[in-house]
């Protein structure tokens, strides 16, 4: 059950413009993280005549999407928060750091700038295709569990670094190790899954390239793995220092 | 029509030293940049025998343009703003945070700084070519929209994290998500247009060299993302701030 | 022998929640950072069907550890400390920074973080070996000496920039300075004996893949070299520090 | 004509312990910026058994020196400056930034702490040879000349980011700066150079593997570019800002 707090304590309301500018802003972040990062694979497709993935591919994947979202959550930040993923919203939602209103606008925000960005890439180099996320050689069982895995990471680090109120403001960290952990995670998974750990990341190229294919595992298991992070890191972390500051001041 | 704020603000004395000593740092800055960025397409050419694209040329290039530029704002910051791009001066232009003298010097100082780094490189590798920008594959028109959206992610990113009043200093998130921007970029659009998001950056090499091939796509392109970035910017989320700042204390 | 100071003062109370959930902190943040290094080993081995060791092999350890390893102590820091690393929390324990309960505590969360990514990989990929740590081409000595210099560095480190008051919060300079000197190492030692520098991250491979040899040199040398550095920066750097404040305010 | 500033102001007796200690601590951070620096080369040679450069040896050599350095820097900021270098030394001594005895014991450590890695890594890798820098392809002035503007761009980073009195701590932003402009040189005179812009770095291998071809022009080399930008940094900007705070204040 969510643990829902209304956001319109005094705080709030200096540094949240309106929902519709943030959603605004999470539109033009998660473009500009999705053009890096899909557009990356298109370039290395490109390079190589083929798309075999290597260990060069997965290491430009990583980079490009971790520096991209390094670069959109920064941006975001002041703005929206810099979600720039429907599995970080949820999580917020979950942990009650955002309104269930504000939150859907989000991910129609999100879901936006993905898709436009695929069909930016689509003009941009001529027509290529912009290729969907998959399996490769494990079971949808163990993808499912590799995304759930990998998201509450990325999750537990937004509320580690950006969430979490013993942080004064969210600064470099934030954005720094939420890019990272993406990155980070991208060598590990990006062979197996394709490491999306974000459903809008896989749902402009799937739309575009009209690839379904096991589309449910990359809603589902970020979806799991944020709400998990959410709720444990709010829950055990963050009311035990709510706690700590009323005693202590 | 250009929102100009002259700069003559008590803010503006404390923390601008005079426009020379700013254009001398501009210069200076972009030369470090362009010295990085060129220079290791010109190493990789000797290490290859070639200056075939591959993986390993787009990594290069995306990390000696990324740290470069990191470098060159974060030197520059506190003396002309580290705009290393009269792509960025010009969106600063757009939303009123220079002059249009001051900008002008900023154009005549970058433009040289690339210059010298060029005619340096060229002595100093004992006689390489310093090769221009090229569209490679793709039409022109597509190109022209390529340096348009990659200049908006990156003259947006200037706003957001450097210029927005929002922070109280450039710090390492303004510098970092500058440099960060253009090396993901530089992993997409590096094999279609060479991804220079920046008039020096093409004008140095392309003056060395004297190739002119669709130079004044680095021009258009990158003017155009870099003033709409800095008027949507300005208009939409500054201008909002200040209202909020004014409301709440 | 240590110079033990328990830790019941104020600033204590203030910034570190009780011991259990500290070590929940650890557990999670040695989670994520071996899921992140071990994990992008096995990717590797996926891509190339071997798992020889290649300057590729050896750039995604070295990058997927820093980004790991960065990741787990900035979302540690405000709980834990971020130790993830049993040679850490031995060098605080040995320069009086942590309890030996506390450190204790931690180490079983810190080998419990690590077998329980295994295990985790080894399901998400569907059944992959986690290998184990070995030396290769030299002898057990020069392992250990190699152990203890890499391991000194990092422990150096985390005293410098994250331990020594003379920094007022970690921010984010102690995470990317732990991250990037492990990063730096790897590129260095990786190919001779891992570059363990933390017997967390040896013990859990070792452990599911039952892989035991040469396993005493990841534990003994990281111990005397983060012991060393703890013990070394403690008595010249930090006490110095404490006399200074006293005789200047 | 160095202008000396002794340094006996208040503000050095607190930021600063004495200088034996500093010294210890360039010891220790060139010890460690050298072991990963070199041995990065040497375990490259190892994985290659030739050595021939290419773009990958390339990429770790830029990787290896730039993490290695940032931390360098990072540990030993707020003991002894985190030179690690007698250019940067020099460069701050041509500014009036230290001591002419206190530069002199830096110098000291510096080479020492240079030989010793390159011992330690001869110790540690079974034998390995540690090799010296070379000129490749190019002649002495070129490679002089290149030397003298890399070192340049580094001083005058130093200047910018670590020394200049506006910046009123070194943060993350000095350590970061000087690091990615040593990577980022590295990436374009790696191949040309060896891209030394150190003295010391290039004094101990050049010491245990006993070779001194050219050797003069990685001293002269980079005291000449460091030189310049310590002059110039100093007279036209942090001049220029004492002016201006004495005016505003």
């Amino acid at each position: 059950m969510p643990i829902i707090r209304f956001a319109v304590g005094r705080r709030e309301e200096v540094t949240q413009p309106d929902a519709l500018k943030a959603a605004l802003a999470e539109f033009i972040s998660t473009l500009i993280f999705v053009f890096a990062g899909q557009g990356s694979g298109m370039a290395y497709n490109k390079l190589t005549d083929s798309g075999v993935a290597t260990p060069s591919s997965l290491l430009i994947a990583a980079l490009a999407h971790g520096f991209g979202l390094f670069v959109a959550v920064s941006v975001g930040a002041n703005i929206s928060g810099g979600h720039v993923n429907p599995a970080v919203t949820f999580g917020a939602f979950i942990g009650g750091n955002i309104t269930l209103f504000r939150g859907l606008l989000y991910w129609v925000a999100q879901l936006l700038g993905s898709t436009v960005a695929c069909l930016l890439l689509k003009f941009t180099t001529g027509g290529m295709v912009t290729s969907g996320f998959a399996l490769s050689g494990i079971s949808v069982w163990n993808g499912l569990v590799f995304e759930i895995v990998m998201t509450f990471g990325l999750v537990y680090t937004v509320y580690a670094t950006a969430i979490d109120p013993k942080k004064s403001s969210i600064g470099v960290i934030g954005p720094l190790a939420i890019g990272l952990v993406v990155a980070a995670n991208i060598l590990v998974g990006g062979v197996f899954t394709g490491a999306s750990m974000n459903p809008a990341v896989s749902f402009g190229p799937a739309l575009v390239s009209w690839e379904w294919g096991n589309h449910w595992v990359y809603w589902v298991g970020p979806i799991i793995g944020g709400g998990l992070a959410g709720a444990l890191y709010e829950l055990l972390f963050i009311s035990r220092t709510h706690e700590e500051l009323h005693e202590s001041y």
